[in-house]
């Protein structure tokens, strides 16, 4: 199963989304956080994300979440941090919550990296209000 | 100060994303949750959306952050709720998170009720990665 990681500066925003992406997929085990810093500031740590993307890894690749800044670069630092291991890891150009919700629903339902990443990637295109419909 | 209210199933997303934003702008008083069921459980509440608007409003108007679903739909029931105050409550059409952040800073910035939506629906446009770019 492609496996969700997901990074913010606040370890409460990350844990938040996984028990709301629980709640859409109980079975899923490969959704993993990387809020905060180690001490619980907020911050975001690129080998703690190194270390996430390890653990959601069951080779099938990993979809990676991202809140904002410093928490996109932290993502980067960490795909570079595994370059020499076998772990496809993409960061999906998606708002962290909405993307979070669909990369984890069709990876539950056993979608490939591709898929996964083409849904999450979908989300930027979801309007939330009807202003400016007919 | 136009005010922020933060809708979302999840208290701890809601909590979380106000620390991070109280990060930002520390001096913002209009900042307010409305995450998860009374009970602490999964779900959004359009009563509990009502009152936050209300406790979020001191007369500039209130900006409405959700995140997917059923939060929206709480978000559209409590403005027609409010619908006899005289209170100017709209939903942006943006990303949790990062709308979110967008949001509070420029209103911290003392900007006017469209700015600020302006602002926070632009973040429907960041990308986060730069695959497709030359």
């Amino acid at each position: 199963m492609v496996g969700i990681v997901i990074v913010s500066h606040s370890a409460k925003i990350a844990e938040g989304i996984k028990e709301l992406a629980l709640q859409m997929a109980p079975e899923h085990k490969g959704i993993v956080c990387a809020g905060g810093m180690e001490d619980g500031s907020i911050g975001t740590d690129a080998v703690q994300v190194a270390k996430a993307i390890q653990q959601a890894n069951d080779g099938d690749g990993v979809v990676i979440l991202a809140d904002l800044g410093s928490g996109i670069m932290s993502a980067e630092t960490a795909m570079e941090l595994l370059e020499g291991e076998e772990i496809r890891a993409v960061l999906a150009d998606a708002p962290l919550v909405e993307g979070c919700m669909a990369a984890v629903v069709k990876s539950a339902y056993g979608a490939k990296m591709d898929e996964v990443l083409e849904s999450t990637e979908r989300t930027r295109e979801v309007t939330k209000t009807n202003r400016g419909k007919a």
